[in-house]
């Protein structure tokens, strides 16, 4: 596998930082072509057209300087920030059973990344989460790195913008935003997820049983972030989990998201009754010391919500949610997630790993959404945020799911409402039931709407969902559906400079700019191989209308013959 | 090719009417597997699941029982209806010129159709339009058939619904909905475009210049109705337009429409200075009997107008508009389809051939959405559909193009009041410009939300949007996708019986009914395709999730054990 990326026509540069002057935010630039156009004597005039920054996700793959080594890892780009706020130490060694019996069993030295560090912790008494810098009025690099991150061609094209370093940094006090950033996890590049920010896209990739190894699920982490994936999550429930996760983690320039209960019943054999509150804790030991930079959590499944789910027509469509509600039965008992989320809390604060609060209930078809049992978890997540943010625990809240156009509106001013603000982090929604091979495209439809409504971050769909895992091709076309989603958010909610590159796209499609057209595209391969795939004898159509039928082409002979 | 369409386990019925009781309303009725629950002490039982009538655009073509010859055309189902209402006569040969020197040139023999009959026009003085009979206070048998084709489901499951003959007939005498039915294209089957009915969509099918012969193009149409376009329009700008249009007319069963500006240019050779109100009008009149449904015709372009065009980013990117634009420049006048709008409407109404009047200022980047020239434009739009009606002729209007989300709601606001409730045909919107190459679903975002809004009819866009012309799995691709933009639309309007799908195929799912969720689908071979690609031991999940993390597995299996 060859792990460089690069970009037509692109360059990766970084900015540096005011009050950190060291940072080094990186973004993608990218090189237009001079528009040249002949006046009524004959005459060429040639204009430049500017470079366009884009937001870059693909971490320093896309860099040519940068020395690639997937055995080694990524350069620890935080580490210095996290040490110097000396508010940490380095642990002896790793603090989960389950994390020293992987470690110490010789017949997985072959599966094994060679340079594990090992893990810090906060001191004793200390909380070393962004929330808690914010809370305390300081604005660390992480968060100065995301401001200058969120505004993309501002600075040169002068555009105003909202987003400062202070602001960030009240947006993540107020819990409105979070910065998911495990000091296991040095090697992300700072991200920021919130309503008043850019709308984000997570990915998920993972093995299941019987299906991809290690090697593969690192390809389609960096696949994912090579389209334009703002966070990962692994969601792998086969074999070597604890392996595949530090590979990728290592390897991975964006925040890592994974959901512990999957693991969890991975070691008790697929027996939910033997989960318990002592191996989910070691567990999650074991991933915030690996650098897992969020969990989801369905602490929201109460034992008497259980049964709101009976009416349904499709019942629980949540793993995480079916495997809790299941347990709560067989039981008849409280979760444990519910009864010991202030020792949850108390632990993640420790590494800064961050809760995305499952959301269990979610609706899996139309006639389920916006239903009891979907609020009834509402409310709890609600009341569980706060006690989060009580231990500066950074925290979000997960979202539907299947919902009809008619009733997303609901679910987002609800959840603003209910959960106060914190950051909300939908699936889709699928807006119909009727195009299983197409949801990337019904939840695309919802994702786009409810993005704009205010959701800071849209799990993709690929058009594999509701039948099998998902290939490559698959990851790309998800990923790339849900920028579209995510862009046009953007541009619903005014984001600053967002339109520059629709802007930048579309003169350069006027002008028959056509590889400046396919650079400032989402997929650039993609729209040349299509465009290519006609027949044209110049460059100034495309076999769409045909020369004499060219819109763009009559519409400039007007004015080039100053009629 | 083979002209046969079978959907899997599906029937072909008709229903008849009560008003007109010897109607044969098309439908598809999706049989299912019955339900086999185990009970607690062990007992099977056996649910049967009703069957799902499914809206149905294949004509003859999916019914078994019908012969299908594409060279005699399809059967003449409108004729009796047409010729019952003693207000037509056969003419004793073509009317237009060009039609004739068509007819009587030896060398195009082996391109004609042969069994062309002699076209019908309405008694001089009397109008033949639906809206006509609508105002008239007649019910005619094409408004019975739509208003039962709409009801899909509801009499089976008696679901109430608004949707009656009576009510068809006053939607269509005022205006706020048509029923394209020319009286030369009697083989289609009729269909309604309206705010207060399903959403429908448009596909696009043509050659350009050096693309595509006659039979890939009948072959495209019928692709089309396949996966379930409601109209058709032929853009065909390339050779052998009229021959072209015949095959698709003689073997379309759902209306078509046609630019009659694109072959009034090819027939002047591309040359838009050596367009004229004779030729233009001799092309009417040639298309007219031939039978197409509709018209594109862009008499909103006004020779003040065009410069507003001269602000934007992107110029005129409407084929029609910028070839009108460019005519009222060259000559310094006003259109000759604006001066001559009353002679059109006079024409057309003695074949029922409707108007789409269509939008040649429409934005073609985010930029330029709303502005000044597009607006002015609408204005002119719902002056001339006002004209139309009184001519009783069928009107609609045509819609952009690029719009970002939160502009949508505008475009549709402000085409009710300004155009009087005229159904609204729209393509896309496209809600933003960076994505070319999925331009299927930048523009299903913005189509499903317009369609909610009101919007009648929405117009396809393929992937090759901007790049190329369509194939035939572009072709497939975008119809299925505007299917969902639509279907979600009518979802949220509450269509009655909309839902009724959606439940079946999620209880399907469910259940694990894999049969009975392909065959609910709007692309059930796909569907299939992709469940296949998975590795799976039995048909109790799928390769997503794999057995033990099968949420609705486990969701099942709480119920089952009376947990």
């Amino acid at each position: 596998m060859n792990p460089n990326i690069r970009y037509s026509r692109s360059e990766k540069v970084y900015l540096p930082g005011q009050i950190h002057p060291d940072l080094r935010v990186a973004m993608r630039r990218v090189e237009q072509v001079p528009t040249t156009t002949i006046d009524a004597d004959g005459n060429k005039h040639i204009t430049p057209n500017p470079p366009v920054y884009v937001y870059d996700t693909s971490g320093p793959y896309s860099d040519p300087e940068a020395h690639i080594d997937l055995k080694k890892g990524l350069p620890r780009l935080r580490e210095p920030w996290i040490l110097g706020r000396g508010d940490v130490v380095r642990l002896p060694q790793v603090s989960s059973e389950y994390g020293r019996m992987r470690r110490d069993d010789p017949s997985l030295d072959h599966l094994r990344f060679e340079h594990i560090a090992l893990p810090l912790r906060a001191v004793d008494g200390r909380r070393c989460t962004q929330m808690h810098y914010a809370k305390k009025g300081i604005i660390t690099p992480e968060m100065e790195y995301v401001a200058i991150r969120e505004n993309m061609n501002c600075r040169e094209l002068g555009i105003d913008t909202h987003i400062t370093p202070e602001f960030v940094r009240q947006e993540l006090a107020a819990g409105r935003a979070l910065l998911p950033a495990n000091i296991n996890h040095p090697e992300a590049e700072p991200m920021i997820i919130g309503r008043n920010f850019l709308v984000k896209i997570n990915t998920n990739i993972g093995n299941s049983a019987t299906t991809s190894g290690i090697e593969e699920e690192v390809e389609k982490a960096l696949w994912s972030c090579k389209w334009g994936g703002d966070t990962l999550m692994d969601l792998s429930t086969g074999d070597n989990i604890h392996e595949t996760r530090e590979w990728i983690i290592r390897n991975c320039p964006v925040p890592v998201g994974t959901v512990p209960i999957y693991q969890a019943l991975e070691k008790v054999g697929g027996k939910v009754e033997d989960l318990s509150w002592e191996l989910y804790r070691d567990t999650l030991i074991e991933q915030c010391e690996q650098g897992v930079d969020y969990f989801t959590i369905h602490a929201g499944i109460r034992r008497h919500n259980v049964h709101l789910a009976d009416r349904r027509l499709c019942g629980i469509v949540s793993r995480g949610g079916s495997i809790m509600s299941k347990w709560c039965l067989i039981h008849d008992r409280e979760s444990f997630l519910y009864e010991h989320f202030d020792d949850i809390c108390d632990l993640l604060s420790h590494y800064d790993t961050a809760i995305s609060l499952g959301d269990g209930l979610r609706p899996g078809c139309i006639q389920d959404a916006n239903d009891e049992a979907q609020f009834a978890e509402l409310d709890t997540m609600g009341e569980l945020v706060t006690r989060a943010w009580e231990h500066d625990v950074q925290a979000f809240i997960e979202g539907p799911g299947h919902v009809p156009m008619h009733k997303i509106r609901e679910n987002m001013e609800r959840q603003i409402l209910k959960c106060h603000e914190a950051p909300f982090y939908t699936l889709g929604p699928i807006v119909t039931d009727i195009a299983p091979g197409y949801d990337h495209i019904t939840s695309a439809i919802g994702a786009a709407q409810i993005g704009w409504l205010g959701t800071a971050m849209l799990c993709y769909v690929t058009p594999k969902e509701h039948l099998a895992l998902p290939d490559k091709e698959d990851v790309r076309t998800g990923v790339v559906t849900y920028k579209i989603a995510a862009h046009a958010a953007d541009l619903a909610k005014g984001h600053p400079g967002a339109q520059v590159r629709d802007n930048a796209l579309s003169k350069a499609r006027y002008e028959f700019r056509w590889k400046d057209q396919f650079d400032l595209s989402l997929d650039s391969e993609r729209a040349m191989q299509y465009f290519h795939a006609g027949k044209h004898l110049d460059g100034e159509y495309c076999t769409m209308c045909g020369p004499n039928f060219c819109a763009m082409r009559l519409s400039r002979d007007i004015k080039r013959n100053n009629l």
